[in-house]
């Protein structure tokens, strides 16, 4: 396949360019009889869309959602569900300056070469604009977890040299929703205040670490060996644009850990702890997943920059368009999303495979 | 899919437990007239077999391979290779303390809940002993890489608290055959040593970092959005047992860098950094891939812990078996594998979809 | 994957209702650099489209298609292209009389029992309206294949009682645009023109066969064991609707047959008979493939049934509505864009694996 | 992928030449739970195995296979099955004389050139030999279905002039195990026992028609709209070697019908007839499935014919080997294989996206 696809039985294919005339995708699988808000699918895309704040991209998109299929009387019916999304304000004359420069840190190069042509405005497919059918689809899922008991919530957790200092444990989470930067600390969201008008000032962008959580999990989700949970997160994560790193439970911290500190024990009312992040063997535990996420810092700056032209001679460059100076930020709905398309897909499956399954093993509490 | 196959065009399907009598698999989608060295997919299966030396577990498994099909008069015929390794040396015996104990940190929890019973024998198929397989079917990808100019290597950069200070650019790669560590900086290897020497005697375990670079990829691997080349190698890592954290280039240290900064200069010689690690928009560049992943501690130890039995009452608990002090050290030539299958299968749906492109865009050297 | 993509490699998903607010795909795998045109896929449907003359439904449809994305400049780029057409004429009140009715014949119990609710508009998701999205795909495909050197053709080589005399090998195919019935034979579509406005006046329905015939296919297409070339064919034509039977080459006959009859001799100037249909072992000799395909007469008609009511009770049904008498005849662009689809498919899928094979084998003349 | 794997949820994947060392398969996605009985998988490989009468070839194999994975203390554990059957009568020296020519009616042709090589030895992965695995896989699906009810028979109904006059509602289907034709009229099995002395005496080979009917299938099975039920069912019958045509229901014959003839009429207590032979709109319908296919003659015989050699000059060619005079008579048992993996697969699919549909429309008798 040629990779605009997600999912093997809750199925996302996604087309649409920045500059182009539309974003869509198909959503196959969706279980028929779910009652789906198209107001909450756009609720989450209104998180995501750009121009809501000073510190996202200027362009102007209502990224207003039809459903165009499988929706009856206001349940899906089992028939793959047709999204739209119309683009209003292409702005495609903005990057005329550098229509034969490849932008450093920019896909521009490796689909030029992949591909054999330039489409240069505004990074073609290539740009984050896409996500939004993500956001779409992802939202979707949602509305199905959320009948069984799941819910999906992520924050930023670090911007350039601000980090939050609460643990994940004790997140106000209802603080995302009170500043610019989806930030569960209000210290730190104001601490990114002023350190991103500075830094939009200077015209240069940051990076952007971000924790993604899922509560209410049912035991049993991922198919090993290679099919595992944590295996499909990483990926569904790392397909972001800008994401460069992923983490489960303690990532990275586990280099540096002994089995005995590492392991989560076991009792009758449930784990004592979750270093785990939520899988073991590639499976849910019951317990929270919890994923950390890095983006990178946009490459598209003010500040002058070395690159080649399409003749491969030297050349300065300076990226104006209207770019997010922090990507990661209008990451966080888009990796919220993501998870739910991991979790919901693996929750077909197991039932494929499981259904008939019966024990009597101890379901520990959470 | 039930989870056991990877890849789409070079797709390989596994089966076998730690404890059953044999392990297999089906390499399908394999050129034709590849010259396949049957001694050279034994070698990478010798470097990944326990009972090397001390720091490994002690089970003695010749891991000895068959080719039975796909490959006539020395060269691979286009039909599927199945793979064949026989075990020899299963104790269940010494998993009956163990019977009826959920092993805290390991997948006995979750494999239980999901497919109802258990097999108790050394963790069935969650255990590790899977990988060999992927060793297997990640040599025959590693030798048509390696006549297209590919190359992958790993190594240890990381033992609990001992890591290199030597620059990955500058690697004596050679000295990761010159340790039981697969570490490229002999001093790094001295010192993990005698701390692997004093963990064992504790009987606890150590988690471990891994770093990887394949060089020789061409530009233009990777299929966006969702099948990015680095999406696809976070999946490949994640999925390894006891992974925990996967990053490509700089990693997590973007979330703290500025544009100006992480950006890689082109330059008509080529790119002047590599923070990007080898892919942009998803995509290789021509440059190094560069990639860390983090194993966690081997759950299976002698310190007594705490955990439940299948009745859901608290129990003490004590591993004995045999296993690896630190599953990192025999995870290089897994990653290694990982990479390789990930690379080929990228390249075959690139040619699929590419095979006719011409363009007159720079190759800058890498 | 529920059922809605089509394709390994040029994967067609589609979405859309008889009966809902648009019908769409997304095609992707395109190779990019295909100079496409979008007047020869409305051309394409436009030779399906309904309301056309006497024997096809009466609804009025302009399916009018729209290209959202995957074209910059007149060529295709290589991202996914996005398809779109709008519903004008939904008369949902035709189905009023039935709403509570199971059609005979028809996928209204196997939908309601498979999905747990009705969408009585027309068959929703279950109509043959979904075949204009395969038709345009498959235009699609078509473009490319013909610069390749492919050409598919179809026509109706019966009606009821009703068969064309003339040999497969001697049709004139421009006959085919010269009448309704897509029928390559002038003789027999005179006698059909008769015999189908009969049938209308009865209000009853007709079955059909299909003939369809691609030349310039090259020797390699297909994949063993199971996902040979003529399999490939089989499902695709078997998935359209109303589809019974298929066969290739000499079909049913071959049971009579004896092996000194069926074989087809190879000489240096070609194969000197074509009874195969064009593979062997599932793969293209390099001679036309010849495939056939039977359509049932349509379900929905004026004479009396029996049937049962959503509660179980015995009733009388008469459905009047807007309906073809034969749907083999507009299934006949249909069948050609699934043939492309096929073929098209196993074109990108082919050079994957074997895009570096040299054999010096004789490539006799077709 | 490169064609060696069938099925979606419940997948098998298979390798094994000929003339190779072992035919193996990877069956996964089986439910966990399953009391397995290798007896059972190895009864239905008897039925297939050569050398058991003088109609079929003279190879001696045991097929003897062995269960190497995925099941533990009796029963399926979930992970997948691995499954293995050493060659053992190889005569490869048989085909020295066509070493060097391409058979007609023979996969040579276009093997040699996809692949660019030759395995002369009995055909090597085109060879029927290929199919005991199908059969293996298969028997492992079997017996899983009959736990849930359903039952799947197949018997030959025409061999050459040679037809069955019994109308398949009254088989007796217990007579296809009395004669060697798999033949359900014992009238017909007279007929050709004393046919195949002949022809075998002439040299020559055979067509045949089967027919395969599976009872006790739950209504709503299939995925529209791409993976009917029938759509898959057609795939999976035409990609068994030497099949030419596929046919649901009345088949062929639906063309020269009329809708108030074809449709079946549905009561309270069940369909009154079964035209569509078990889908609509396909979808199952609760009925029994009926389905015919047919088996062209085999091109392996010692009637002289025409040819052409490696290197394009004209020779004339006697295939001697050991081969099958009539290859549909083997394929019986392979044919109801197929079936069940279609069966089994799409139940898992429709449990994966359907489990929690309720719902009170009338469940009338099949």
């Amino acid at each position: 396949m040629a990779g605009n696809s997600f999912g093997e039985l809750f199925r996302v294919t996604t087309f649409g360019e920045s500059h182009g005339a539309a974003l869509g995708a198909i959503v196959d699988g969706c279980p028929p009889g779910l009652e789906l808000s198209v107001e909450e699918i756009q609720r989450q895309l209104d998180r995501r869309k750009p121009g809501q704040n000073r510190f996202t991209t200027a362009r102007r998109e209502a990224d207003s959602v039809q459903v165009l299929s499988g929706v009856f009387e206001g349940k899906t019916t089992g028939a793959p569900i047709g999204l739209l999304i119309h683009n209003s304000d292409q702005r495609s004359q903005d990057y005329g300056a550098i229509k034969d420069l490849f932008r450093p840190g920019h896909a521009d190069y490796t689909y030029a070469h992949k591909y054999g042509h330039r489409d240069y405005r505004g990074g073609g497919r290539s740009s984050a604009r896409e996500t939004a059918m993500r956001v779409a689809a992802g939202a979707i899922a949602m509305q199905w977890l959320a009948q069984h008991g799941v819910m999906i919530r992520a924050g930023v957790v670090q911007i350039g040299p601000h980090q939050t200092d609460v643990d994940a444990a004790t997140f106000d989470w209802s603080q995302t929703s009170q500043n610019p930067f989806f930030c569960p600390d209000a210290t730190m969201a104001t601490a990114c205040d002023e350190f991103m008008r500075a830094l939009k000032k200077e015209g240069d962008s940051v990076g952007a670490r971000v924790l993604v959580e899922a509560t209410g999990i049912p035991v049993g989700l991922g198919e090993p060996v290679f099919d595992r949970l944590d295996a499909d997160l990483a990926k569904a994560l790392m397909s972001i644009n800008a994401v460069k790193a992923v983490a489960i439970g303690d990532g990275f911290a586990v280099a540096a850990q002994r089995g005995s500190e590492h392991r989560d024990p076991l009792t009758p009312t449930g784990f004592s702890s979750n270093h785990a992040g939520g899988t073991l063997g590639g499976i849910s535990t019951g317990q929270s997943l919890r994923m950390e996420l890095a983006f990178k810092p946009t490459s598209s700056i003010t500040i002058p920059g070395t690159t080649i032209d399409t003749q491969g001679e030297t050349q300065e460059i300076v990226t104006r368009g209207r770019h997010d100076p922090c990507v990661g930020i209008r990451g966080v709905p888009v990796a919220e999303a993501m998870v739910a398309l991991v979790v919901m897909d693996h929750w077909l499956r197991h039932r494929a495979q499981n259904a008939d399954v019966a024990h009597s093993f101890p379901d520990i509490e959470r």
